[in-house]
């Protein structure tokens, strides 16, 4: 099926306190390499027909992300993104 | 930075309201050609040294994502990764 | 002006993988006495007339929680419930 | 189980994308008397004695909300507060 993934994350000037959550619980787990964990969202959208990016967009702008305090990137779904 | 990304999605079988309000919002948008909207996260980890990608399992395994509801795909972010 | 709120929730069975990073963030900020930290979803439905029950409970069931892994109690608000 | 709730709620200048989602989903449920549907996070805290606002508020601060974006308000769980 044909898909767009939007991946929307806080700017990073954007404190982001659930991935600094998971940043300090790191320690107990042993981990001591990891400098910083950020946590956004990524959004699969479906077409009928041929996936349509400037459609995806204009979602994304309206529904998916605030532009004041987040960023989004689009792209047409590739190999690499099979459903996880 | 090296850096590793996790995207953590409801299985296919776990019903999605946010992602189904989103689906539903789109025909006032004008958009009649999506057939679904499915809502995740992704997660962005830096490491201080080179990005492993086992340890960042373990860290999704714990504190990223619930097996039960949801899958999860890691790898080491590429130039199609870049901040959104 | 009217408003509802909806509280969701993970069913207490269901992992929160969030609300553990951030209980397992704690000892190091000093706090030891927590025993469980759970994350969900708080949403303000405001109506332009009359709060309407009902139809939150309607809006809830389709379009704000999965039934499956999460449950939902819906009130008016009260003066606790000022907007934090 | 002594327990503090947190309610965290985007600031009420912010755009909350996914809220508005909802809304704009509703008239197709028939819906036409919602103005507004905001979209937050709800944090249920377990002490291992007595629930400690102070504490609360130090976890919440640090880990839960962003201030520059977010507002919270913290309270000791009462009746209305059982799990939904």
């Amino acid at each position: 099926m044909p898909r767009v993934v939007v991946d929307v994350m806080l700017k990073p000037e954007i404190l982001d306190p659930q991935g600094q959550a998971v940043a300090n619980a790191l320690p107990r787990l042993g981990v001591s390499d990891v400098s910083s964990v950020r946590i956004g969202r990524r959004i699969e959208i479906e077409f009928t027909g041929e996936p349509d990016l400037d459609r995806a967009r204009e979602i994304a702008d309206k529904l998916l992300a605030n532009p004041v305090i987040e960023d989004f990137a689009i792209r047409v779904a590739d190999a690499e993104d099979e459903h996880p």
